[in-house]
């Protein structure tokens, strides 16, 4: 089969008429020769970090969108699922995959659970790691959270990283603000990679070490508008990723929304083009062809090279640019939380006088640790986690300040990186209407008022839909609204939610075993 | 009525503890008193300049939402239900609002139509401008968009100025990067405010000569970013408004927000308080109250004076944060759009070579005139304009670049000024599906695919819904989504749609008379 038109070769930095023949999956020549056909021929773009849970849609569902947009590969840490679902949820991911054209390229996840404070429902240790680095649908060792191990030489990260050298694959780091002796022992330990930087001189400090830095751009982090001056200077060190990307986002474009930007910008063509493609490929080794004869015949089609809307996009030599939905049909879950009523999360306040009240900060991690004292507690509300996995566990049960809802409660199975239910309420009642929707469901988010009830389920982990992307992406409108309509001031209240279980970050979080004080390391009796 | 709190005293610049009493709708005296209760009192926001009909709700929806949030009064310019119904849309707005407790003060629309070639569905002269003047319930001359029509002195523009001089009510300019000896000319009309710099320097400018500023951060138009710098050296020459929002953006906050953002960046909460509430009341001379003795009994309490989301909103004494929703019975329109057929829209392409196309560029109103030669006409896809006052009137037919509909169309009744339906897609018989639907709604927002209709109803003048607010927000995020589903790449396509007939805004443009091209400013043959 030929294509003809205006091919962008991006190693040679030229673009020239001719046609690209292929046969069956491979590029068989590229071909020189006059055209009057306007439309460009180039390589696809490559997602160089993601979470594919974060879209709450499942690889196949995923990959449809990010195929229209123009992205062919990906490296995809399951970090969420792992967490859940452990060696199984990784297997899923991995066979899931293999029924869609989009080259995901796995990144083990290296820190399950994330501290052992954490009560997850797996741990990957490294043996565990070192397994799921030898199946060659695996790319790399995924994002070096527990930097302290690495600076300290922790047997166990020690372990995992090794292996990963030990194979031959690539280490991710994450290293938010991690610099000086410290980030010199993080890189010396063998780690290749950082999508945390929050300026410029955080990332040129990486790059002096030799990291490469990838640009991300996500529905929550969006560091491009900081890091896009690195593109004069280092294109050869950088990459382009999402990390997490919710489905209405995924929707509207994907890599390519980046690269759209770069030209906005006046950046060279190249340049961008070689961030987008070369590198990502040439770092991580990701079978993605080039447009090169003998590469695999992996290529989109664009009207001009401004927007990068492609009209096709190929994979293998086969059009994939509008494939149909496809449901998942052996859902994964580990799920066995209880129903609970209003007295399993009573509390008792008699006597005390003082509470220690979790501050939330939108589109922030980082959560204040405030006081109040009784007479000022109407300012907060209840919050609570439900175990998934033990059935008779502990519940937490602490105070927030900043979600606000009047009349209202939300309820989720998404709570990084436990993923136990976490909820939070204007009254007991609601929280205990929320929880056990959630419950019934196996998972999801629910926004409960005395009259309504909004949800998603998430079948899939309790993390991922099983509908259609636009199914997601207005029934995520529909809780956000909901949440609005009863004055949350929150931006994004599910996300801020979402993150009041991570132990990880200061100043106070709460698990299922209760408040946790971050600066002190150590639970509020 | 009594209530304790630490009071917020703008005008003095001071917060004591102590109580507003109030009887019926009047502040009778505040107290100076110890008291343990946290909250504070302070005076209710202002939006300096807003249309209410880009929210696509009527006054007491959009009233609702807003006193939520702790907007007590706008500036309205109910300029699109005056460019479709002409003075009845007018005393529409105005009956509507007097339903509500939002002190909305009109403002009258000073430029309907936006050119003489447009056709409007009203037309309101200088005449019909003096009668709405004298209405006590309009309190400005709205934006005037006509600035060559000021600097040269035109006479239907100097009689609408001059009329709202005479009655004592202020002008309120529209003068995007007009500068020098032009906008000393404009100002010196007497025009005192300006919501459309783009610049510091240009802001500087304009309030050198005596404009007031308004800070604006709408959905579309954002200058808080850019001006905020303003607020340091020039508090008493600034005000805050939205402009235009849409239904999702206003269940999260209003002028709420621009305060929030302010105290974040650490300006000085009096002189944002001055900013958001009494420098717009003296311009405007709205009657809202400042918690003085003797005003109306407007005030709102917050918990905290950092993110300024009201626990309630008192407006003459009631408290009116939780309104309940509430249909408009009386529904105006004018609406005579026929039903089409493809031949309708059917052109001849015979023996033509180049074609003038129109390219949109994604949240830019600026249009570029590009020329296609017949081969590359697979780039553009059809734009056509149908008359909605006139049954019988021409359809004006073009060809647009950048929406790049796969399969599908967009038809909507919402697009200014003349808001004829506009409508383009892939293929004729998909606009003429798209179409037909917002003719059988007699005014509304289509979405069409062969086998899928997403829309929005409009019956209040083609241009607002009567459903509550979160049912609006959720289906124009389902419009979008099955947009970006037929791989529309724009980001928010509908906004862009409804700027293409707007013949005031460079290169190329269309109307029900066809293609305009607006550097010569003369329709194409």
């Amino acid at each position: 089969m030929k294509i003809e038109g205006q091919i962008v070769d991006i190693i040679r930095r030229e673009i020239f008429p001719g046609s690209v023949e292929f046969e069956g999956d491979t590029i068989i020549a590229i071909h020189r020769h006059e055209t009057g056909i306007q439309q460009y021929i180039l390589p696809g773009f490559v997602d160089a970090h993601n979470h594919i849970e974060s879209s709450m849609l499942p690889p196949h569902e995923y990959a449809r969108m990010a195929l229209r947009h123009g992205t062919i590969a990906t490296i995809s840490d399951p970090h969420e699922i792992a967490n859940v679902c452990g060696k199984d949820g990784m297997r899923f991911m991995l066979d899931e995959a293999e029924q869609s054209p989009l080259k995901i390229g796995f990144a083990v996840p290296s820190c399950v659970p994330a501290s052992p404070l954490c009560s997850a429902g797996a741990v990957l240790d490294a043996t565990d790691v070192t397994e799921l680095l030898e199946d060659p649908r695996t790319y790399a060792l995924a994002e070096m959270m527990n930097y302290p191990g690495v600076i300290d030489k922790d047997p166990d990260c020690m372990a995992k990283i090794n292996a990963a050298h030990r194979i031959g694959k690539p280490v991710d780091g994450h290293a938010p603000l991690v610099s000086g002796e410290h980030l010199k022992k993080y890189v010396s330990a063998g780690i290749s990679t950082d999508h945390e930087a929050n300026s410029l001189a955080e990332a040129e400090e990486k790059i002096a070490l030799g990291m490469k830095i990838l640009i991300r751009e996500g529905s929550t982090a969006r560091n491009f508008n900081t890091l896009h001056p690195l593109i004069k200077h280092h294109k050869d060190m950088l990459m382009f990723c999402t990390d997490d990307l919710k489905a209405s986002d995924l929707l509207e474009g994907h890599i390519n929304k980046l690269l759209r930007k770069c030209l906005y910008l006046g950046y060279d063509l190249f340049d961008v083009l070689q961030i987008a493609t070369l590198n990502p490929v040439r770092h991580y080794n990701i079978p993605m062809g080039l447009l090169r004869p003998g590469d695999p015949a992996d290529f989109i089609i664009c009207n001009n090279l401004k927007n990068f809307s492609p009209t096709a996009t190929y994979v293998n030599g086969i059009r994939v640019d509008e494939l149909p939905y496809r449901p998942v049909q052996q859902l994964p879950n580990n799920f066995n939380a209880p129903f609970i009523s209003v007295s399993d999360i009573a509390d008792n306040m008699e006597g005390k006088e003082m509470f220690d009240v979790i501050q939330v900060v939108d589109g922030d991690l980082y959560t204040p640790h405030v006081k109040l004292s009784k007479g000022n507690m109407g300012q907060a509300q209840k919050i609570v986690v439900i175990n998934r996995y033990e059935p008779k566990a502990h519940i937490g049960i602490g105070y927030i300040k900043g979600f606000d809802m009047n009349n209202g409660a939300l309820a989720q199975s998404i709570a990084h990186d436990s993923h136990h239910i976490i909820a939070t309420g204007s009254s007991d009642e609601l929280i205990v209407k929320a929880v056990n929707e959630v419950v019934r469901m196996k998972g999801g988010i629910v926004v409960a008022d005395p009259n309504k009830i909004t949800s998603l389920a998430l079948p899939i982990a309790g993390l991922m839909s099983n509908s259609p992307i636009d199914e997601v992406a207005t029934a995520q409108q529909q809780l956000i609204t909901h949440l609005h309509l009863m004055r949350c001031p929150l931006m994004s209240p599910i996300v801020a939610l979402s993150f009041m279980q991570l132990i990880v970050v200061p100043e106070l979080k709460i698990t299922d075993q209760g408040l946790f004080d971050v600066m002190e390391f150590k639970y509020i009796s």
